[in-house]
This record gives structure tokens, sequence and C-alpha cells, in this order.
């Protein structure tokens, strides 16, 4: 590696999320333009920076990679350095914090979700400059409102419910899809909506499978013969998570469950007419070429990490809040989530177009 | 309804398939236009013409829905009329022809799969005049090589893939994707060959399931950490049908079960280090708006029918065989099944350029 | 019509823009589940009104609407009732108010860009209860930070520029790829940005040839052997407009000008070794499905304008500000224009990871 | 470059064209893995065998490229060495055999159009072991029902006048769109059929604007308030290519042309009452990611080249005749053009369900 006055390392942690590789080329290409920086790629997450898995990254290496999917980095769901998988879940930051200081480095990017960002705050705790970029489709990060990843989930999402209600539409089906989103849902919310969804759940209303077969039937009783139901993977019905585990465990014919969406289906097998068909939209919701939303968001975010690591604002996560860019410290961020609330504009226009969340009234919900 | 001289019905039998109402379209445009005729939508397929529930479709009907997905008919999977559900499985094909003759048909154009034209083939015995149009997203009819509503089953599968090729790239996974094919592998192929899948696992070649982790752990051992399995859901290990379903009923966590790709990634788990995900892409594969090809052979298998019907060319199905329109006889085409055979071009291709089939030869094989 | 407590009219203004037919759904849906109101499509925009071309819209024409482009209700980019195209310009505004009364109109949501507000501001002036919603593929309007159709725009334009992009790449061209936005940027700074464009023209900063040359020859210089330069119809050339039409009255060659795309094309072709191909991407930015994005903002913005008319907040129109809903009144909209600012965040983000707009600094601009 | 027992050169002549790294990936792949072959990369088609401008490609090279556009060995539409545009029209032909024989090739896989394959005849006439691979999106070379890139320009150009259809509906317009096409309207012809389009001309049937006018105008007259228009590049009016170029030059508004869609629509403004606009589609139509159906073909074509190189099949084109591949003789399909033949399954099922081709009746055509 050269005498670079200014070298810094960039990883992507957690899960898969498209613009991974447009924040990249984003922070690289900024910091090489207009500080003439030295970029070290950090491969697999954390674990490069335990085990000083690292290569430089040369201009040639981040053109061309706005669009793709996936990171050019690699990336690792498990590698925490103070829980560290392939050694017994040992804490070896020091080691983490080794490579740091060994290869040199001014500064840290780090892109991903909230606990990405919760190993972060405790790294900067540990010396390291780190500036974090926010990583989540699920878009269920506390201190912006806005995730790259998020729109593109959200159009998969989207497309896929399209295909979906023409064959409902045909063929008199209730169509049951789940979208991800384990603890919020930003997906199967603006999904839905985007799709003419009829009925949405979310973790953030439990559900009433009463409610929800009525809503079905009157619909199929008034000529509608067919039902669209966005569910988030994460929803659950009246009584609770318990209630799912118990039901599984169970389940006579255990074959047909496997996921909240299968177990509403069977739920409402016998509580309405028309036949009830499930799809699990599943990984394809996280992978492939952003929208061209998220590669401005994601070049967005980079070039503005880029700056905050020149400008030496250390310990901070770019954010988006209230229409502008600004940041948030990382302890504000970790471990946190952010749902949806009952005040949300579009929550609120679904209702008001007829879209059912599966309770008569929202008066007795959870957030 | 009017004294028109030549009067046609139409109905769509089966499942949904993109590129039934291209195919409605262009036969009642084709005979209202050359040969003033009036034509009698049958709601519902079959069910329709055995309750009499039915409409005069007129030109501005047929107009706008060329791109459109599912079928402004509607269509039943189940309504027989040798052993119809809604009356204990009776036989009332006389109701059936009564409909027929009351409505003054001079012809009937059924659009549908294998079941449908077996159906057709008994009502046109009956004295129905009785043209087919060949329909199924699996291109598994025989009597055609071509299907509509298959290239765009492909296209959907093909891009979902390419957003799962990202994330296993990038996360290092065996990726298990399971498509729609029963009987036949022909999306499994397509879609795999098109998206670059390392293993595609179909029925018609029963898989090895240590050759199969041979393969994904031979990638990963050279350096490519990753490996997209393509999987027809009708695709069997060594064993065959059986062993699935035994295997089934024994699991001791049958949650993680519920459809071969499931089953084979249970399978994966132990054999391979990288961790294994599965899709099932399901029904989104057979919805939505048809692609171009798909809307063009659709048209053309429309505007010949309507041809056959004012030449009374009667008990056929319009067909596309190397690479040209001809017709078969209905009693050709019932209840078969057409498969992909070992010397298929593309199967070959995918071969020479290392797509595994599961199998370390493919001699030991079925068809 | 009956006799409904609550009634109201829509229309829609001006060009065509993808989410026209979500907003008529979301408002006339709000309207009849929350208010039992009556609605009133009106016909062609303001023509429908001064010529009393409407109709009733029951809720199922409204159903199935949201996912397709264009507008239901038809539009007129001319009906001005101040100035009649079809009366020698006459100023027919009391004929407007005519079946503003006869039809018994409790209000009026009109959709439209800043010359349908500013009509809209004339007539409730005259005594209209108006809420407006505002509409431009070009995201020009003052008042709101965005727009819907906008996302659907810079969707299409960035898969073009993809598209393109590839072509530059393997023959080594300059790409000269030209979008809408006449007084604006906003589309082919999205549009660039998103689609990795080196250059990007924007009316809000006149270019210099001879710049825009040196940094395609340099990239050629340096390896890179192809350009993309994203231009706005309405960019010009330092000199400004004045120049562009001199130049293309005296112009040799007229055959190759007709935009300033052509233009830009023509007077590089001498400047750079690589050939030099032009594409206007026209029509095809404003019609078709809109994207999830424009879907949800459009049925947000329908919700909320139906709750305004609700609560008799007139002369408003419905906005987004600082990542919240709000209003504003028509007055403050009405012939305005929103430019691409140069503290823009994406403008600087672009600079930053290198993209060229056209000066060799940008201190000498004009917004 | 080892000393591999078997070596064969690939290029890629003429424009660019969706599924030229497809079929290279699968040349070189087949190869490489069934006989061990060395593969060598000549840059920028012809040109590169003339200056010796080469590069072996290992297997990293051709992995990850199935679903790109463009082409990873660069491509000159002009390199030709019977007349090298660089040595002024000098033939060099000798210095590429010199290339050929230098480094030692036991053949050579040239994948272009005509011009491609009239050069790849001579060079095999001087010795040169070739196998020729069928490139064109326009669909109109002979020796081969189908070509890739084909179906991926039908389906940009369906998209984009799907997008217009909407627009042309809701604001009353005749839309003109040009596609690409300059000697036989195959792109013209698929893309217009699938989309719905109402007009579509095509170089094979000289149009007569009075009968264009007249069925736009019918469509007004009846309550149709819109009509499309498809219309290929090199589509003429009755009177032929002539008639054109002096139209152009006398043309008092020479800006509004530049084109024969323009021309159409300068010619329609005068004789319909709508609106008349028109979109050049231009080279979204060659770039980006091959449809799935593409994607297949190229990989078919490039086993079965990589196959005949290996057998020794030297001096033919690999071909898909009547629904099977096959091969014909380079000489065979050198500087000839398969156009759209009156008989044509497509074209006839247009007419039949109302399409017109711009001629009232088509007795009097040329093809």
């Amino acid at each position: 590696m050269n005498s670079a006055s200014f070298r810094v390392g960039i990883l992507t942690g957690g899960g898969d999320c498209p613009g991974l590789n447009a924040v990249i080329r984003a922070v690289a290409k900024s910091l090489m333009l207009q500080h003439d920086a030295e970029i070290i790629g950090i491969r697999d997450g954390f674990q490069g920076l335990i085990e000083r898995h690292v290569e430089p990254l040369e201009y040639v290496d981040v053109s061309g990679i706005l669009t793709r999917g996936g990171t050019i980095l690699g990336a690792s769901n498990k590698a925490n350095p103070f829980s560290y998988y392939r050694r017994g879940n040992a804490d070896v930051s020091a080691e983490a914090l080794k490579t740091y200081q060994g290869l040199g480095l001014d500064g840290l990017v780090t892109i991903g979700g909230d606990g990405t960002m919760s190993i972060a705050h405790r790294l900067a705790e540990m010396g390291m400059n780190i500036v974090g970029v926010p990583k989540t489709i699920d878009n269920d990060l506390v201190g912006t409102d806005e995730t790259f990843g998020f729109d593109t989930a959200v159009s998969i999402a989207t497309d896929a419910m399209d295909r979906i209600h023409t064959t409902a539409q045909s063929h008199h089906r209730v169509m049951v899809v789940e979208t991800m989103g384990r603890y919020a849902g930003w997906i199967a919310l603006h999904a839905g909506t985007a799709s003419g969804a009829d009925i949405i759940l979310i973790p953030e209303i439990d559900y009433d499978v009463e409610e929800v077969a009525r809503v079905c039937q009157t619909r199929e009783d008034s000529g509608q013969r067919f039902t669209i139901i966005a569910i988030a993977e994460g929803a659950t019905p009246v009584g609770g998570e318990m209630a799912v585990r118990e039901r599984i465990e169970d389940s006579p014919d255990p074959l047909r469950l496997g996921g909240i969406g299968n177990m509403l289906a069977h739920d409402l097998k016998d509580r309405v007419t028309s036949a009830v068909r499930t799809t699990i939209l599943g990984h394809v919701q996280r992978g492939g070429s952003p929208t061209a939303y998220d590669r401005n968001l994601s070049t967005t975010f980079g070039a503005m990490a880029a700056k905050m690591m020149a400008d030496g604002q250390f310990g901070r996560m770019v954010a988006y809040q209230n229409g502008g860019f600004t940041s948030v410290p990382l302890s504000d961020v970790a471990d946190k989530t952010r749902t949806v609330g009952l005040d949300n504009p579009l929550l609120r226009s679904a209702l008001a177009v007829g879209t059912s969340f599966g309770q008569k009234d929202l008066s007795n919900i959870k957030s």
C-alpha cells in the first residue's frame, strides 16, 4: 500500500441490500477524488477486520458497480468482534482494533443495520474513527426516516402483488402474500398500498382472524370475488407470538405451515368460501439492481459519509430526517427498531380508501 | 342477442396463464371483423357452459385487454361437465350441450391445458364444434412445441433468480429456487439456464443429493463461494416420489419442509459448509402482463382459431410445430405430458457450459 | 344524479403523468367511504367544466385503476376557461362557474401543474371550493418538495440510460441522452446520477461545450473509452437560449438538429475522437404504470385532498414539505417554477463522485 | 500463452446487441470445459485481428457475464480487413491472416451480422477456420429464422409503446413511434402487434399517407379518440425512398423532420384533427441485459458454435430453422436481407384483428 496521507477502510455488515455497491462507490470515489485518499476494502464485514482479510480498492474497482446488486466486499451476518462465532463466541475486538491500527487507517466506514451500528458504536469507544451508513430493506432503523434498499424491496413486492392480483381476480381466490418485515410493517404497508391490497397485516397491529375472514367474505358476497392480503412475516394474530408458536407445534398438518402467511391461509380456509393460496416472496426482495431512487439515496449517503470522514465527524451515522440529510450519534441507533405509527400518513390513507388492517377498529393496538 | 348469422362461444379453462385475454381478443376481433360473428363469453370455464352463465362480448369488451393478465371471462380449475364438483361429481355433460344448443352456437373455442382439451374432445364427440387453443405456463402439452404463458413464466423466474444471484454471491450462500413444473422441467431448465444456475433439477432426471452437495462443495473449495440451484416443483431425488413423501412424514423438523425446495435445502444443510436458503417462487409465475413474445403467440393462436372456426375445421387444437403454425386433433393432446428430452438443445448447451443436473452422468435417467 | 348530501367534482389538467388514476381513485374512494359523497367526473380537464361534459363516478369505476397509466377522465392541455381555445381565446369562466353551480357541486378537486393551479386559483376567487393536487413529472412545482409522476419518469429514464451505457462502453461512443425538463433539471439530475452519467447538463447551469468536450476527451485519453451525457431538454450552452435558436436557424445541416440533444451532439462531433450518438427519450417518460413510490404518493395526496374537501379547507393545494404532508395556498403555486439549487444534496454528491456539469467550476452559474 | 493443444479466437463485429456476452461465455466455457481449449479474445472486432490487439480469456473472465449487455471484447462497426478505414480503405487482410497464424489459432468464432459473415466468408477462403454466430436485433439475416437480440429489442419497444398507449388514450393523440429496422420490419411488426398498435408501417409495404390518415380519422370519428402508429425506420411512403429524400431537402420546416417518424407526423398534422406526436426509440433498443429468451438462444448458439469448432465444421454459421438448430454455409448468408413476407403468420393475424398496414389492400406491395 502506498503512502497516501489519508487511508480509510470500508466494510458492509448484515444481510444483502440493493444499494450497497452504490454506497461503496460513492464513499470511495468521493474520498479518492476530493481527498486523494487510499481506500481499503475489508472483506465479509467485521470478519475481515478481525482476520485482516483486506484489499486496497482502486478507482477501477469501484467503477461500474453503481447498478449492481450485492456487495463487492462480501458480507457476513454473523461476524461480531465482541462475540465471534468462529472462536466460540469469544470477544476478539482487540484483534479488530489491531487490524485497524496495523493498516494505519484514519477511519472506517461501516455500512449496515442496527446490529452493525451497535458494534460500530462499541468499536468507536475503543478509539476507531467510524462513520456509519444506515442499511436495511426493512426501513426500521431509528435515527433516519429512510434507508436504501427499502424502495427496491417495495418495488419488487409490488410487482409480485400486481401479478398475483390478476390471478386472484380471474380465479376468485383469496391470495395471501407474505413480505419481509420481522419487527416492522413498512414493506407490507407500502407494497400492499401500492398494489391495492384489500387487507394489510403488520406486526404493529395484531390481527383478528375473524375480522380478516369477515372482510374476505363481505367482498365475496358483494360480487368482488377475490381478496389480496399482504402480510409482513412478523405479523401476529391477537394473542400474540406465543400463540403462533403453539399453533405451529400442535398442528395436525404441519407441512402446510411454515410461516405466518401459511398459518393465516390455514386459518382462513374454513372461514371463507373461496380457495385460499399463499405466496412467500422471500429473498427476491433483497437482491438485484437497486431502483433509481435507492441508487440516489445510496450515492448521497455515501458522498456524505465521505465528507464526514474528511471533516472528522466520527462516531455518527448519516441520516435522512424531515426531508434533509443530517447525522446522528451511533449510540442513538444501536439495537432499536422504528415501527409504523398509527398516525402514519400512508396507513391513514390506506384506511381512507378502504383497506382493512385486520381489526374492526384500530383503537386496540400495540404501537 | 341479435340474429348474427354466425355465433361462437369462448371459454377459458384451468389455472391462470398470461396471454388468456390476448387470445380472447384475437378470437373475438378476428371473427367480428372478418365474419361479422357474434361472440358469446362463457363465464368461469365449463362451469358457465353447464350453468348457462354467459354474456355477449362486444368489440369494446375485447379492446384494451391485450396486455392484461388473467382472463376477463373468469376461470375454474375444477368444473368438469363429466364429473361436476358442484353436483356430487355427476355427469352433467347433457346440460353443457343444452346450453350450447340453446345459445344457438355454431362453435366453441376452448382455451386450456390437457384437462380442458380432454373435456373438449369428449364434448366434440357429443356434437359440439370445437377448436382448442393450448394454454399452460408449464409448456408440457403434447402436440405443440410452445404454449403461451411459458415465456412469461420463464421471464419472471429468471428475474427472480437474477436477484437471488447477487445475494448468493455477496453472502456466500447456496440458494435453492423452486419453480413451477409438476410433471416437466421446462421452466426450471429455461429460467435456470437464462440466469446461469449452477445446478438445475427437473422431474425428468432424478437427482442424487450427494452429487448435488459435491458440486456445491467443489465450487466453494475452488473459491466460487456460492451456488444457485433451480429446482422444479416436481423434481425428485433418486428413489423417487415415495421417498419424498416418507421423508416428509417422518421429518423431525416438519416446519422446515413444505415442498421439494425445502426438502433439498434440508438435505444439503449438513453436507455443505455454506448456509443454505430456499425461495419458492409460486403464483407470481402465472400472473400479470404477458411478455411481448407471449402476446404475439397468443394473438397468432387466437387469429388462427378464429380462421379454423370459420373454415369449419372442428375437433382440433391450434399448434406450433417445427417453426410453423398448424393444428392437431384434440384426441392427440388429451391427458398427455410433453417432457424435456435428454437430447434437448438447451439442456445439452447447459451441460456444455458446466451446469449440473444432479447426476454425475446422465446415462442413468428416466426420459 | 341522486340527492347525496355531499357532491364533489374532479378533473385532471395538463399533460399525462403516471399516478393520475391513483389520485382519482383515492379522492373518490375516500369521499365515498368516509363521507358518503357523490363524485362527478369532469371530462378532459377544464374543457368538461366549460362544456358540461361530465359523468358520475361509481365505486366500480374507480376500482382497479390504481396501477394504470393515463387518466380515466381524459385531459386537455389547452382548455383554459379564461382564454378558451375553442372560442377564439375568449373568457368563458362564467360558463365553467355555471356548470359548477348547475351540478350542485360542493367542491372541485383539480389535479394538475402550475397552469392548472393558476386557473384553479382564479376559479376559487370566483367562488368555487377548490382543493388542488400537484402533478408534474418535471417535479418543478413550487410549494411541494415532490410531485407524483417524477419517480416514474426518473425510473424510465434511468432504465433507458442503463441500456445505453452498455452500448457506449462496448462501442466506444459518446452517448447524448435528452430527458424531459424544460425549465428545471430534476429528471436529468436524478436519472443521470442514478445511471452513473459522466456529464449532466441542466437548465440551471449553462454548459460550456468546450468543457464538455474536454471531459469526454480526458476520459478517452485515460482509457475509459466512452462517455454518457444526460441533458435536460431545457439546457442551454453558455450564451443562452438565443444562441440555440440562431444556431438552429443558420445550421448548414438542419436535419441533424431538432432538439438540444442533437445540437450538442453536432457540436461535439468535431471536438472528440469517438463517434457521438443521440437518443431523445420523449413521451415514454410520461406514460404507463406508476412506480410503487408514485402510487403511494398519489394515494396519500388523494386521501389528503378528500379530507381537506370534507374539512372545508378550500383554495389550497396538498403538498409534501420537509418529509411531511401539508397544504399551501393556490396563489403561492401559480405560474412559478422550482429549479435545482446549487446546494442540492444530490447535485453535490454527483460532483463529489466525479460527475461534470459542463462547467470547469460552478461559481459562474445562474441559479 | 500456454501450450494448450487447441486454441480458438473469438470476436464480435457490428453494432451492439443484447446477448453478445452470453455467446462469448457459452463458446468459451464449452471449449474450455469439454476440450481444454485456450480462448483468445480479439478486441474491437476485426480491428483487433488486423492490429493484433488480443488477450487470453480465462474462465473467470467469462463468468458472470451471461446477463450483461454489450460485449466484453469491444466491437467496431467499421473495421473491414478488405477495406480498412484506418489505412485509407486498403486491403489489409494479409495482416489479419498473419495475426491468426501468429497466434497459432486453430479456429476463429465470429459473432456478427451479414457484414461480419461476408468478411468471415472471405477470410475462410483465405484459409481461416471460421464458425459464425448470427447477430442482429433486426432479425433480418438470411439462413436463420431467429437471431439473438431481437426478442430483447421487441420487448423494449413493446414496453415503450405500452407507456405511450396510456398517454395517447388519455390525451386523444395520434402517437407515431419509430422503431429500428432499416431494411426489414420485424421489430415494428412484432412490437406493434404486441402492444396493440393500430397501424404498423414496415419497409416491405409502402404506405399511403392518405390511407394512414383515413384510419386515424375513422377511429376518431367512431369515438376511439387515439391512434398508435408503429413505424420502422426504413418504411417509405408510396413513391419510395427518393421521395423521402426530396421531401426532407425541400422542407420549409426542416427542424421538425429528421427521420421517417417525424416526416409521417408532419404529413399527418393537416390530415387529422387530433394532435400528432412522435417518439424515436433509438439506441435503447440495442443495449442492456438480454431477455431470458435471448440469453438461452445465445447460449445454445454459443455451445453449438463450440461443438462445430471442435468437430471441424468450418466455414459455416450456426442457425435456427424450422424449430431446430442447424448450420448454413457462410456464403449463403453474406450481404443478404431476410424481409417480412406477406404470408407471415403474425402479419396475417395482425390484419385479422384489425391492424392497418397503411394500404387499403395488400395486393399492391413490394415483397
